[in-house]
Protein backbone atom coordinates (compact mmCIF):
# COMPACT_ATOMS: atom_id res chain seq x y z
CA UNK A 1 0.00 0.00 0.00
CA UNK A 2 1.35 3.52 -0.74
CA UNK A 3 2.27 6.13 1.71
CA UNK A 4 2.75 9.61 1.37
CA UNK A 5 1.56 12.68 2.42
CA UNK A 6 -1.55 12.16 3.68
CA UNK A 7 -0.28 9.20 6.03
CA UNK A 8 2.13 11.58 7.26
CA UNK A 9 -0.27 14.41 8.11
CA UNK A 10 -2.60 11.83 9.50
CA UNK A 11 0.21 10.84 12.46
CA UNK A 12 0.95 14.25 13.47
CA UNK A 13 -2.93 14.81 13.97
CA UNK A 14 -3.17 11.93 15.37
CA UNK A 15 -0.36 13.22 18.06
CA UNK A 16 -0.97 16.10 18.51
CA UNK A 17 -4.85 14.82 19.68
CA UNK A 18 -3.28 12.21 21.54
CA UNK A 19 -1.23 14.83 23.43
CA UNK A 20 -4.21 17.74 23.88
CA UNK A 21 -5.74 14.50 26.00
CA UNK A 22 -2.80 14.00 27.89
CA UNK A 23 -2.10 17.44 29.03
CA UNK A 24 -5.52 17.59 30.18
CA UNK A 25 -5.14 14.80 32.49
CA UNK A 26 -6.37 12.33 30.03
CA UNK A 27 -4.17 9.35 28.87
CA UNK A 28 -6.88 7.34 27.24
CA UNK A 29 -6.13 9.03 23.49
CA UNK A 30 -2.57 7.47 23.72
CA UNK A 31 -3.13 4.05 24.94
CA UNK A 32 -6.60 3.91 22.45
CA UNK A 33 -3.24 4.46 19.35
CA UNK A 34 -1.27 2.08 21.03
CA UNK A 35 -0.75 -0.91 19.55
CA UNK A 36 -0.76 -4.17 21.82
CA UNK A 37 3.23 -5.42 21.52
CA UNK A 38 3.95 -1.35 22.57
CA UNK A 39 7.38 -0.95 24.48
CA UNK A 40 7.82 2.14 26.08
CA UNK A 41 10.49 4.94 27.73
CA UNK A 42 10.44 7.77 29.51
CA UNK A 43 12.82 9.54 32.09
CA UNK A 44 11.04 8.42 35.20
CA UNK A 45 11.09 4.48 34.59
CA UNK A 46 14.09 2.51 35.62
CA UNK A 47 13.75 0.16 32.43
CA UNK A 48 11.92 -0.22 28.92
CA UNK A 49 8.16 -1.28 29.63
CA UNK A 50 6.56 -4.08 27.35
CA UNK A 51 3.09 -4.52 25.85
CA UNK A 52 0.18 -2.52 26.45
CA UNK A 53 -0.97 -3.91 29.96
CA UNK A 54 1.84 -2.53 31.33
CA UNK A 55 1.61 0.64 29.47
CA UNK A 56 -2.32 0.76 30.79
CA UNK A 57 -1.37 0.68 34.21
CA UNK A 58 1.09 2.68 34.29
CA UNK A 59 -0.85 5.71 32.49
CA UNK A 60 -3.79 5.00 35.03
CA UNK A 61 -1.47 5.47 37.84
CA UNK A 62 -0.93 9.60 36.81
CA UNK A 63 -4.52 9.87 35.29
CA UNK A 64 -6.25 13.15 36.36
CA UNK A 65 -2.43 14.46 37.70
CA UNK A 66 -0.92 16.10 34.43
CA UNK A 67 -2.40 19.41 33.30
CA UNK A 68 -0.45 21.77 30.74
CA UNK A 69 -2.40 24.92 29.47
CA UNK A 70 -0.30 24.91 26.14
CA UNK A 71 2.30 22.69 24.16
CA UNK A 72 3.86 23.31 21.34
CA UNK A 73 5.44 20.75 18.94
CA UNK A 74 8.56 21.62 17.43
CA UNK A 75 9.90 20.44 13.90
CA UNK A 76 7.92 17.06 13.97
CA UNK A 77 9.02 14.98 10.91
CA UNK A 78 7.81 11.74 9.49
CA UNK A 79 10.13 9.07 8.11
CA UNK A 80 8.19 6.74 6.17
CA UNK A 81 9.32 3.04 6.00
CA UNK A 82 7.61 0.15 4.99
CA UNK A 83 4.49 0.18 6.98
CA UNK A 84 6.07 1.68 9.74
CA UNK A 85 6.24 5.46 9.89
CA UNK A 86 9.25 6.96 12.55
CA UNK A 87 7.66 10.35 14.32
CA UNK A 88 10.32 12.60 15.81
CA UNK A 89 10.13 15.65 16.88
CA UNK A 90 10.75 18.24 20.36
CA UNK A 91 8.23 19.23 22.42
CA UNK A 92 7.69 21.93 24.96
CA UNK A 93 4.69 22.58 27.62
CA UNK A 94 3.77 25.28 29.61
CA UNK A 95 2.14 26.20 32.77
CA UNK A 96 -0.46 23.82 34.66
CA UNK A 97 1.34 21.46 37.01
CA UNK A 98 4.69 22.53 36.36
CA UNK A 99 6.39 25.18 34.34
CA UNK A 100 8.13 24.40 31.25
CA UNK A 101 9.05 20.95 30.33
CA UNK A 102 11.47 20.37 27.40
CA UNK A 103 11.52 16.71 25.56
CA UNK A 104 12.79 14.76 22.73
CA UNK A 105 10.18 12.32 21.62
CA UNK A 106 10.13 9.59 18.86
CA UNK A 107 7.35 7.32 17.88
CA UNK A 108 7.03 4.53 15.88
CA UNK A 109 3.37 4.05 14.31
CA UNK A 110 2.66 0.68 12.29
CA UNK A 111 -0.16 0.09 10.19
CA UNK A 112 -2.19 -1.94 11.37
CA UNK A 113 -5.91 -3.02 10.02
CA UNK A 114 -7.67 -0.97 12.92
CA UNK A 115 -5.17 1.94 11.57
CA UNK A 116 -1.86 3.31 12.60
CA UNK A 117 -0.98 2.12 15.94
CA UNK A 118 2.30 3.25 17.84
CA UNK A 119 4.49 0.40 18.81
CA UNK A 120 7.07 2.18 20.44
CA UNK A 121 7.32 5.22 22.58
CA UNK A 122 10.17 7.32 23.54
CA UNK A 123 10.53 10.37 25.84
CA UNK A 124 13.22 11.91 27.26
CA UNK A 125 14.12 15.45 28.50
CA UNK A 126 16.22 17.52 26.23
CA UNK A 127 19.83 19.07 26.78
CA UNK A 128 19.96 17.85 30.45
CA UNK A 129 16.87 19.40 31.38
CA UNK A 130 15.43 17.87 34.38
CA UNK A 131 11.82 19.01 35.90
CA UNK A 132 12.01 20.00 39.57
CA UNK B 1 10.51 -9.90 1.79
CA UNK B 2 10.26 -11.74 4.44
CA UNK B 3 11.97 -10.71 8.03
CA UNK B 4 12.10 -12.94 10.62
CA UNK B 5 14.88 -14.41 13.16
CA UNK B 6 18.21 -14.05 11.11
CA UNK B 7 16.98 -10.34 10.55
CA UNK B 8 16.73 -9.95 14.27
CA UNK B 9 20.02 -11.62 15.27
CA UNK B 10 21.64 -9.11 12.90
CA UNK B 11 20.20 -6.00 13.76
CA UNK B 12 21.11 -6.91 17.48
CA UNK B 13 24.48 -8.15 16.12
CA UNK B 14 25.47 -4.73 14.11
CA UNK B 15 24.26 -2.83 17.56
CA UNK B 16 26.49 -4.76 19.73
CA UNK B 17 29.72 -4.48 16.97
CA UNK B 18 29.04 -0.85 16.67
CA UNK B 19 29.04 -0.48 20.47
CA UNK B 20 31.99 -2.09 21.00
CA UNK B 21 34.02 0.36 18.69
CA UNK B 22 31.91 3.15 20.42
CA UNK B 23 33.13 2.54 23.98
CA UNK B 24 36.84 2.34 22.04
CA UNK B 25 36.36 5.82 21.38
CA UNK B 26 35.78 5.22 17.75
CA UNK B 27 32.00 6.34 16.30
CA UNK B 28 32.71 5.28 13.09
CA UNK B 29 30.86 2.10 13.63
CA UNK B 30 27.83 4.02 14.18
CA UNK B 31 28.21 6.16 11.32
CA UNK B 32 28.64 3.03 8.84
CA UNK B 33 25.80 1.82 9.43
CA UNK B 34 23.54 5.17 9.75
CA UNK B 35 21.77 6.12 6.94
CA UNK B 36 21.90 10.00 5.19
CA UNK B 37 18.39 10.87 6.51
CA UNK B 38 19.20 9.63 9.92
CA UNK B 39 18.18 11.52 12.48
CA UNK B 40 19.42 11.28 15.96
CA UNK B 41 18.67 12.22 20.00
CA UNK B 42 21.02 12.47 22.95
CA UNK B 43 20.62 14.08 26.34
CA UNK B 44 23.11 16.52 25.57
CA UNK B 45 22.02 18.17 22.59
CA UNK B 46 18.86 21.03 22.55
CA UNK B 47 17.35 19.59 19.84
CA UNK B 48 17.14 16.78 17.16
CA UNK B 49 19.75 16.33 14.73
CA UNK B 50 18.49 15.89 11.39
CA UNK B 51 20.87 14.15 8.77
CA UNK B 52 24.24 11.67 8.60
CA UNK B 53 26.40 14.76 8.21
CA UNK B 54 25.46 16.66 10.98
CA UNK B 55 25.69 13.23 13.00
CA UNK B 56 29.37 13.13 11.46
CA UNK B 57 30.30 16.47 12.58
CA UNK B 58 28.62 15.82 15.98
CA UNK B 59 30.42 11.99 16.44
CA UNK B 60 33.88 13.48 15.40
CA UNK B 61 33.46 15.97 17.74
CA UNK B 62 33.99 13.03 20.47
CA UNK B 63 36.00 10.75 18.52
CA UNK B 64 38.97 9.17 20.91
CA UNK B 65 37.24 11.31 23.92
CA UNK B 66 34.89 8.23 25.01
CA UNK B 67 35.97 5.09 26.27
CA UNK B 68 34.27 2.40 28.74
CA UNK B 69 36.00 -0.97 29.90
CA UNK B 70 32.92 -2.98 29.32
CA UNK B 71 28.64 -2.34 28.60
CA UNK B 72 25.86 -4.44 28.53
CA UNK B 73 22.58 -4.68 26.19
CA UNK B 74 20.08 -5.49 28.44
CA UNK B 75 16.71 -7.18 27.17
CA UNK B 76 17.18 -6.32 23.32
CA UNK B 77 14.20 -6.27 21.42
CA UNK B 78 13.60 -6.28 17.84
CA UNK B 79 9.93 -5.44 16.10
CA UNK B 80 9.77 -5.99 12.64
CA UNK B 81 7.72 -3.97 10.90
CA UNK B 82 7.27 -4.42 7.19
CA UNK B 83 11.05 -3.00 6.07
CA UNK B 84 11.81 -1.33 9.22
CA UNK B 85 13.33 -3.13 12.24
CA UNK B 86 12.75 -1.28 15.66
CA UNK B 87 15.27 -2.06 18.04
CA UNK B 88 14.90 -1.01 21.87
CA UNK B 89 17.14 -1.92 24.89
CA UNK B 90 18.66 -0.44 28.08
CA UNK B 91 22.43 -0.11 28.21
CA UNK B 92 24.91 -0.23 30.70
CA UNK B 93 28.82 0.88 30.48
CA UNK B 94 31.06 0.66 32.76
CA UNK B 95 34.32 2.44 34.07
CA UNK B 96 37.00 4.11 31.74
CA UNK B 97 36.43 7.85 31.27
CA UNK B 98 33.04 7.60 33.47
CA UNK B 99 31.98 5.32 35.92
CA UNK B 100 28.44 3.87 35.12
CA UNK B 101 25.86 4.61 33.00
CA UNK B 102 22.65 3.85 32.28
CA UNK B 103 20.47 4.48 29.23
CA UNK B 104 17.70 3.59 27.50
CA UNK B 105 18.39 3.62 23.60
CA UNK B 106 15.76 2.54 20.55
CA UNK B 107 17.28 2.24 17.31
CA UNK B 108 14.91 2.38 13.94
CA UNK B 109 16.88 0.38 11.24
CA UNK B 110 15.50 0.35 7.49
CA UNK B 111 16.20 -2.81 5.16
CA UNK B 112 18.02 -0.70 3.07
CA UNK B 113 19.91 -2.12 -0.84
CA UNK B 114 23.27 -1.83 1.13
CA UNK B 115 21.57 -3.73 4.11
CA UNK B 116 20.41 -2.72 7.48
CA UNK B 117 20.68 0.80 8.30
CA UNK B 118 19.69 3.57 11.04
CA UNK B 119 17.09 5.75 10.47
CA UNK B 120 16.98 6.90 13.91
CA UNK B 121 18.54 6.81 17.06
CA UNK B 122 17.52 7.97 20.49
CA UNK B 123 19.32 7.69 23.31
CA UNK B 124 18.34 9.15 27.06
CA UNK B 125 19.35 8.22 31.03
CA UNK B 126 17.65 5.92 32.12
CA UNK B 127 15.39 7.18 35.36
CA UNK B 128 16.47 10.51 35.76
CA UNK B 129 20.46 9.28 35.75
CA UNK B 130 22.63 11.76 34.91
CA UNK B 131 26.37 11.10 34.85
CA UNK B 132 28.26 13.26 37.04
Amino acid sequence: MEVGQTDIDEIIHLEKRALERWCRGDPSGFLEISAPDVVYFDPFLDRRLDGLSALTAYYESVRGKISASRFEVLRPRVQLVGGAAVLTFNFVSYGGSEDVHRWNCTEVYRRDPEGWRIVQTHWSFTGRHIPK
